[in-house]
């Protein structure tokens, strides 16, 4: 059995505002190591799987900035969405390719903005649910929860499958979407509810044959894209027919339709970067629990994360403040109101400020 | 009579640190309106005295942009002192200068780093201050203290000297130092203390006679430069006799000594802008008491003082901390907490960053 990365590069969020930017998404910068997050997405992979075979889906915006940030990803392998659809049918078109050169290929769809500290541990439990795709179930990662959060879906654990290689696997009871706090609190007490990361393991016939029986127009689109594939007519009838397929995620689309679904739980310093209030999470912090950079000058902070362009940053007295300097402009927020950025990113769209964008 | 402003601009704080530098202190920066405070403190003062009688007395590495900034003061007359001594050198060093072109010419002394709203009234205090002085008393202004401020000196009023055109003026009973909080607090509500803003109004006879008396090695100084002022000598006279002098404020080395000191009481939007945490009391400030740029995004922001360079500066839900883009660097604090800024200057110092200081 084959494994073949499928990168999904479609996020163009604005929560790292002013660091991201509508050209330069979260998952082109290097929030966590020196090197963007997509790049680690796909180098904590080797030995496991290769970055040659790897399929990076994104938006046209990204296509150029992908290329050249991940070149080691054949140039035919970067597949760009005509429009965002989100990751249904990214995952459907990334299938049908995969499919093409080997229909029992095995699909490992990671997200490009995350952060995971134990890459050993990871590919470990990837290959434990590559070994469950390969008997034609649609596997996925389940992240052990550390808190209540209620920003992420939850994968509820059933019925246990054994062991694949050293880690155990069980059977999906159901997806559930993001719950509320209380919710949330007794999922984390329970012990059989893990984080959904959305890390998904499968071989590309199966995807192919879920998506035909729960996602009619998106197996449409991809029946007529099928034959076009290596030839001139793709790209016309990839912008013709795409945006006809159903905009729903693959978990909401299939995976809480579907039977056969099997988790690997796991907990290797998985991140999803959420925000900058997240960054001590994933970079080294001083004894003050502060993010900042050596030029800094910090006196008197606590918990504090500061991410500098060239600029030394001085702060004193601060406790829990987000301080960002992107060179052209500079933000300033409390860590538990980092996502308010929006209203920022809102104000600056309503001024034409798109330099800013 | 006639009026000469002495303009005391040997200033060298830390409080308005990054944007004040080791050759760029607060009086040559536009904290209070669009030209520096030492600029503003020239143009407020016709029709009651001319720039062009005005001295300004600063360090060695401060004359070259005082000449700069207020060119309509004669070059003769930008003083410059061979080291810091304190304010009574200064002045002693003004008066000798103003002495020899007329004895009975009546010294204006005014910092060079305050801003003062209401003008009319200001000139109208000084006149009142100019006619006291003219009877040969040590005339001063007294701020009429809204708060119980801990950090200026006190004036205590003594019995009623009559009006002096639309001014009430008073004797002064003494000089007060720094008073602690409970003295401050007792201070303000007796109403017969005013703030010391520095402002002094004396005849140049005057304010030798009184060093002559209070302050020996200064008038010896005086005495072996007086001959000089005019010549080639005058420069290497200075440079060798100026360190002798007592390194002593005026206010303790004359004013807490002296007796026929004068004041006249006002209350003209007097603001010494002390750090970033004042600019409220001299900057235009929005519905929720922000200082900032219309370029700026601020978002739930209440007291804070946001001041820029170019770039647009964004916060989301902060309330009363001072932003500041210096360009080269960035300062975040707590707005109660601004002064401690010395400590982020100490550090630079400490890393031999000389291009920030």
């Amino acid at each position: 059995m084959k494994l073949y990365p499928i990168i999904m590069a479609g996020g163009s969020g604005t929560r790292f505002w002013p660091l991201s930017r509508q050209a330069r998404p979260k998952q082109f910068l290097p929030l966590a190591t020196k090197r963007p997050l997509i790049v680690d997405t796909l180098h904590r992979l080797p030995p496991l799987c290769r970055a040659r075979d790897a399929f990076v889906v994104c938006g046209k915006a990204h296509a150029a900035t992908v290329r050249k940030l991940v070149p080691e990803v054949p140039r035919t392998q970067v597949l760009v969405e005509p429009v965002a659809r989100n990751t249904a049918p990214a995952i459907g078109l990334a299938a049908l390719h995969v499919a093409h050169k080997d229909p029992s290929g095995i699909l490992v769809v990671l997200p490009s903005d995350h952060h995971i500290a134990d890459t050993a541990g990871f590919r470990q439990a990837l290959s434990a649910a590559a070994a469950l795709a390969a008997e034609g179930m649609l596997a996925t990662l389940g992240i052990t929860p550390t808190r209540p959060e209620t920003g992420y879906g939850y994968i509820h654990l059933g019925a246990p499958l054994g062991d694949r290689g050293r880690s155990h696997a069980f059977r999906v009871q159901r997806f559930v979407e993001k719950p509320d706090h209380d919710r949330a609190r007794a999922y984390l007490q329970s012990g059989d509810y893990l984080w959904n990361a959305g890390i998904f393991v499968m071989r590309a016939d199966t995807v192919l044959t879920q998506i035909a029986r729960f996602l009619p127009r998106l197996h449409a689109v991809l029946e007529t894209l099928r034959p076009t594939i290596g030839t001139r007519a793709y790209n016309a009838t990839l912008a013709r027919e795409f945006p006809h397929a159903e905009p729903t995620s693959i978990d909401y689309g299939v995976m809480e339709q579907a039977e056969g679904i099997a988790c690997i739980p796991g907990d290797f310093g998985w991140s999803d970067v959420g925000s900058f209030a997240a960054l001590p999470e994933v970079r080294d912090v001083d004894t003050h629990g502060n993010v900042a950079s050596p030029r800094d000058v910090l006196v008197d902070c606590h918990g504090c994360v500061v991410v500098g362009d060239k600029r030394p940053i001085a702060a004193v007295g601060l406790t829990n403040v987000v301080i960002v300097d992107a060179g052209d402009t500079l933000l300033v927020v409390p860590r538990e109101r980092a996502q308010e950025v929006r209203a920022v990113v809102e104000t600056l769209s309503r001024r034409g400020e798109s330099r800013l964008l």
